[in-house]
């Protein structure tokens, strides 16, 4: 399906701050981009960069007062999301070189301590997909749902200590459990259609049988048309925004609409 | 200045024929995109990748029948290229590791075979931007510039044979000579704003002094407010469309003007 | 200064372990390896690769019984390290983009949750080196070097609380506070000669005035010939071996010694 | 089988000549490195980095007078080279990003003047291996291999009207025919085990059904314990020691022997 989507945010600020976005999307692994536009009001310039992650990154240096910043694009994305139980793990000394950092501790993801829990999560399952999908369930069950409880600097020991928090929680914590047995995991950022409320969201993605499958632990059935703004080992690599000194995000407005037919 | 710049490329085939494009423009060194659309009807598919340069491809595999590709941004460029009269020429031992590629022999630009006339050009002459400046003259001065006389396999050796070419051709045999006297010069494509007849246009770079700058044979005082689409170390690495197989442009139209403010 | 170094590991294991290594010196800034030497015994196969931060890693299957690995290098070190108490803080918006990753929190720096006290450690100071010495300072009097009382999950918050630990930790907390005040800094793995008792080791280093400056907590003058094995944002990414499964290391051996001059 | 190969330059120069070598083998497909040692004589600095396709060089500044380089290592390599009669062609629109540059006309492979005659050589063969099969047969029996005819200027086009040449010479005609109907070839440098008189050699790699096949032109029956060097476009990339002055090569030296077991 093809995707109108938009966000929108509004900045105050009483100083001069840098600001790390993650914004624009790239064409990629299932999704075209066809139409793409950032704008900044005031009009002030900005630079780009690919991270080490690939991730496309815009900077700014925010102005004293307001800033808005305005991204749409039009994204051609598939409806579903691959689905395979019988996808197989990949022994460690099979995998690409490239996924192997998928498999460390992150900030936000300690999964040098998730070990013994994702092997008892696991436990009697086929090694693989399914076991991902067990971790999927478990979170789903185990965790609450509900903005306010947890921060941005909240980890997945935090949480599973907590048991409460949101879509970025839900994947830390699913990604710590993942490589606790051996399994790449990564955070994806992005937008989802049909999200309530709409905003931004985070979801997983794990390396099985020689691909990334996508996972999403808040919803029931995860769905497709979605689009990836950044990869990253966990939340700190794929902030939509970093920034480096006091500034207020006063307004933040995301859309994602189905496009007419042409 | 901001401009719109957009190209619309029609094809007809008798058969499926893969293409590689090199037509949406990246932020980056001198230039921000704001604002970029790729749209292909009829609407078939389309994937990315960065090339070993860095420069964006589009793959597409052509229908059998008509197919037109619209390509449109609005990019914040400079006004002016930088013009040095004392940038100093770096002696290889000292340059940057990623311009070495630059000083080798290339297709279209053999400088393996430039030593000598390279250095007769700019005998006297301070090393640097002037030997350059030189060398650009030189090729403004020697070559006509006419459609029709070259090709797409003519290179350097070929233009200092015949004398005659279009800018492509320009590029190629300013980049062989200034090679010839170990100054890193690669090709550039893109969209020159005011080009008389509106063309997709082609010049070059040289590093000096710790930068790249612009340079343009085919202009008495080259101009800036440019587009950059590609660079490469000749026309064979950067062509706006690579095609493998039998398919036939019959229509390519180039527009860049300035975008009103807002 | 020429330096032989060799590091001799003796595992011993009941299954097949997959391990990745960062034990192969390359040469690089401040270093060039002459000669080096990657020996197995039993003489498994391995392959090598470049992680994300361009260390070169070396991937063996750990057979059932005895593995020794054992390299050896000889390599061209600086018999100083770069002090400059002059070297200016870089602001965030002016930084080289390859630093920036270098801002951000990872496993074991909790960089967000440093501001505060990084400020108070380095109050009043000039911006850029001097902070980053006092922080240096403030670790090696706050924190005891006494081995045994921290573990590879230990973090640089872990370590705050504690005030006990070895290099790694030592490392990590001074990585953390740096980053809280906005300086990019990375972990060090490598030899250093004269260490005493004589292990691998690990240190820090800071980007301040287009460099990275090398720090060491853990001396209190830091002295050069260091041999880099790997670079990255905390012990996580720079583990001389990662193992997947279980692998007892029996035995470890770590030499530097002076090149005699021939 | 493990070899120990060694080259030895000495060259003489009555000026500061900078150089870029390929002299040090990495660890990579079909090759792991255990030893390895980069001698310079008289003992200046060198330097080291990775060009756009991955090959490791040594950048050095050579002093007046004499200079001897010596490189030495030892590598397991494999006793054969894949040969599958069966590896099919790839379709343009179907081969990995990374592989599309080898389709491209570069310096001494004009591969877009070659369609007609490589098609015509392997008119009515099933595509794919025999294809290559064919052009490598073709050029061993049209081609005199003899010193002293071509140059380190010779093209593909040079030798197809001289039909006289050297390892390079066969390699880089064999690459302009194989792109010329759409195979990706590359060109590769190194040591081959056996090869009568001894020297460095060159040979080529072509792309077919998901990986590089080697292919040598000078041997009735390709052999395998190949030492790779370097891969590029052709040999302006891959040159062992490219100069940017004048400087001469007095003498080389290059051995090849089986390790004894140990």
């Amino acid at each position: 399906m093809k995707l109108n989507i938009a966000c929108q945010l509004n900045y105050e600020s009483q100083e001069n701050v840098p600001l790390v976005l993650m914004l624009r999307p790239q064409s990629g692994s299932g999704q075209q981009v066809i139409e793409e536009q950032f704008l900044l009001s005031p009009n002030i310039t900005f630079t780009e960069y690919s991270d080490i992650y690939g991730n496309l990154c815009q900077r700014i240096h925010s102005p004293i007062g307001n800033l808005t910043i305005t991204t749409t694009a039009l994204v051609e994305t598939s409806d579903t999301i691959d689905v395979n139980f019988r996808a197989n793990f990949i022994p460690v000394e099979n995998l690409p070189a490239h996924t192997l950092i998928y498999l460390l501790p992150s900030r936000y993801c300690e999964s040098d301590k998730f070990s013994f829990m994702a092997a008892d999560i696991t436990q009697n399952l086929p090694l693989g997909y399914q076991q991902v999908e067990a971790i999927r369930r478990w979170v789903r069950s185990n965790v609450v749902y509900e903005y306010g409880y947890s921060s941005s600097s909240s980890s997945a020991c935090d949480i599973n200590q907590s048991r409460i928090g949101v879509c970025r929680d839900f994947s830390h914590l699913c990604i710590a459990l993942c490589r606790g047995i051996n399994i790449p995991a990564r955070m994806v950022v992005g937008y989802l259609y049909n999200l309530e409320p709409m905003d931004l969201h985070a979801w997983f993605e794990v390396y099985l049988e020689n691909q990334w499958f996508t996972f999403d632990a808040t919803q029931e059935h995860p769905k497709g048309n979605r689009v990836v703004l950044a990869y990253g080992r966990d939340a700190s690599d794929v902030a939509f925004a970093t920034q480096f000194g006091n500034i207020m995000l006063c307004d933040m407005q995301v859309s994602v609409t189905a496009a007419e037919i042409r």
